[in-house]
């Protein structure tokens, strides 16, 4: 499988001349806190002193897991391809929230256990009708891992726009991505672990101890490859050929929660420069969040206790980034502005 | 003066309406996060179970202060009268924010010690050219504080729409605003004195040292109107005024960072049934917010380290508050969707 080389944004001329910009700003030095390390990442980005964001993407990525079978989620699997209905139909948080800030959704089924009735709206991209139990085995195989990598990057290529918010949704996936942080980074599993759609104390424990087995299954999947194609699923995979391409293409990445999260941190694990391209949307509730945003080194611009996953904390974001880019383009400076400075 | 009897919001059986339609969405239960909570006050504040947000209006207070000659600020106190035309000129963070989210900006002088052109987006409602000295004597006379909190009652009735975003402009008015918040509350001069607009280590030591003057020569002012007239400014006053006439009427006040919130800590400690009728967009960076946020026991929405004030943080908090109306509005409950629920 050929992946693409992400070059560094390197681009220090650029950076003086933002920073310039936003001190330029009428405002005190700094004023702007956090929203002016957002102007400057996504001027960095775009490649301009004047960003402007154009036909913002949201891509929601199904799947369904086998190992979700084995009870580590509150809810039966059925919900991931009812969901999918629910987005379509537009009452689900994401249909509410893309509404509402013109961002164009896009439901992907990468690998759902359901036949879709194809629709506007809707990309039918399945691998297979779930994962397999990777318990049993690797959730994937080599070949399903490639497959969806690339059908990722192709579904992106094929959008307009310079941004990509990303989101997902599949009964049991936040069981695939503690695996794949536990494995990348080398974290306690127990620690990446968490209540995902609401488990409690003795669910979650059982779910903690199914995935350190699920972990000792595949000592030897240690690469970034190999430990997707081992734990799943098929909308991460295809979320990080995704990420991939947009981090090729400079699009301004908006992450939304640990699902998405694990996607960017396998991305990252294969071409580190992915990470400059992202805009980190919120800290999850899910408890494992925290130390994936470490190791992703993210600071997130929301912290609302959110735990929903579909791409809801990237589209409740979203206007953030509007107002970097606006601020930066409109507003005047001191001297346009004729307003004195600093005694 | 006659100031309203604010009553507290005790709706029960809308409560559990609205707690009983937020669980109902499809999503785990709590997994919207604080935005759940958002959804909840709204409803109650607009005492609906499908509220709307219409006609916001976005009003920056501004004035000047006399105690800003001792050099209190990082900036000259003409910067006030500059700002308000950066404000009408659309130029500000301010106006970009107001114009991207639709928000009817009105720019108030309350007491600018400047003589403004007459236009449209301005409303002069100057009680005098800045407050007085607060060193030498009160910052304002008993009957100019009643006139600029009637004035700002009077500006927000004639108002159309159900929400109120608070924002301010004055150089010299994080020292007032500290002072009212040491005073009210009894808190150590110096933990409630920050920055401002950028003060170094010795200008802040030489700032609370004065704050700390002041504060000894007005011990007497312990009651919320006293204090207030001790210490400033025009702007604070009105927007208090505003504050209470917002609240009776039960409009949803928007509460910017540490200026605003000194505007509402004076409404609160008259009628605290104010407080339920606030959402607090954002904790800013100027140090005293925290105490603030503490004395109001105000969770606010956003954590960016802003510090600009104009009402930026409450602008920028905007989409939140119409997020929480839609999705309460919009999204699908599991029985309406055919979603299944947990198992």
């Amino acid at each position: 499988m050929t992946l693409p080389d992400i070059p560094p944004l390197a681009d220090p001329a650029l950076a003086t001349a933002l920073r310039r910009r936003i001190d330029g700003k009428t405002k005190p030095l700094g004023a702007l806190g956090r929203l002016e390390a957002l102007m400057l990442r996504i001027g960095l980005i775009l490649g301009s002193e004047t960003p402007a964001l154009r036909d913002p993407q949201l891509m929601v990525f199904a799947g369904d897991h086998g190992l979700a079978a084995r009870g580590t989620s509150a809810y039966p699997s059925e919900v991931s391809w009812q969901m999918v209905e629910n987005f379509l139909a537009g009452g689900a948080a994401v249909s509410v929230l893309a509404r509402q800030h013109g961002l164009a959704l896009t439901v992907v089924d990468a690998g759902v256990a359901h036949e879709f009735a194809p629709r506007a709206g809707l990309v039918i991209a399945k691998i297979a009708a779930g994962t397999a139990d990777s318990l049993e085995g690797p959730a994937m195989s080599e070949a399903q891992c490639a497959a969806a990598l690339a059908r990722g990057r192709e579904l992106l290529r094929e959008r307009p726009g310079n941004a990509l918010l990303l989101g997902e949704m599949g009964i049991g996936n936040t069981s695939a991505a503690a695996l794949l942080l536990a494995r990348l980074e080398g974290l306690d599993i127990a620690a990446c672990t968490g209540r995902g759609t609401g488990l409690d104390d003795a669910q979650l424990a059982r779910k903690t101890a199914i995935l350190a087995q699920v972990l000792a299954r595949h000592v030897d999947a240690t690469e970034p490859l190999q430990a997707l194609a081992a734990f799943g699923g098929f909308e991460i995979a295809m979320m990080a050929g995704a990420v991939l391409q947009a981090a090729l293409e400079r699009r301004v990445i908006v992450v939304d929660g640990f699902i998405a999260g694990s996607a960017v941190l396998v991305a990252a694990r294969l071409q580190p420069a992915v990470l400059e391209r992202c805009v980190f949307a919120h800290r999850s509730g899910e408890s494992g969040h925290r130390l994936m945003l470490q190791a992703l080194q993210a600071e997130p611009l929301l912290d609302l206790g959110m735990r929903l996953g579909e791409g809801s904390g990237a589209a409740l974001a979203w206007p953030l980034l509007e107002s970097a880019c606006r601020l930066l383009g409109q507003m005047a400076s001191f001297e346009s502005a004729q307003v004195s400075s600093k005694t």
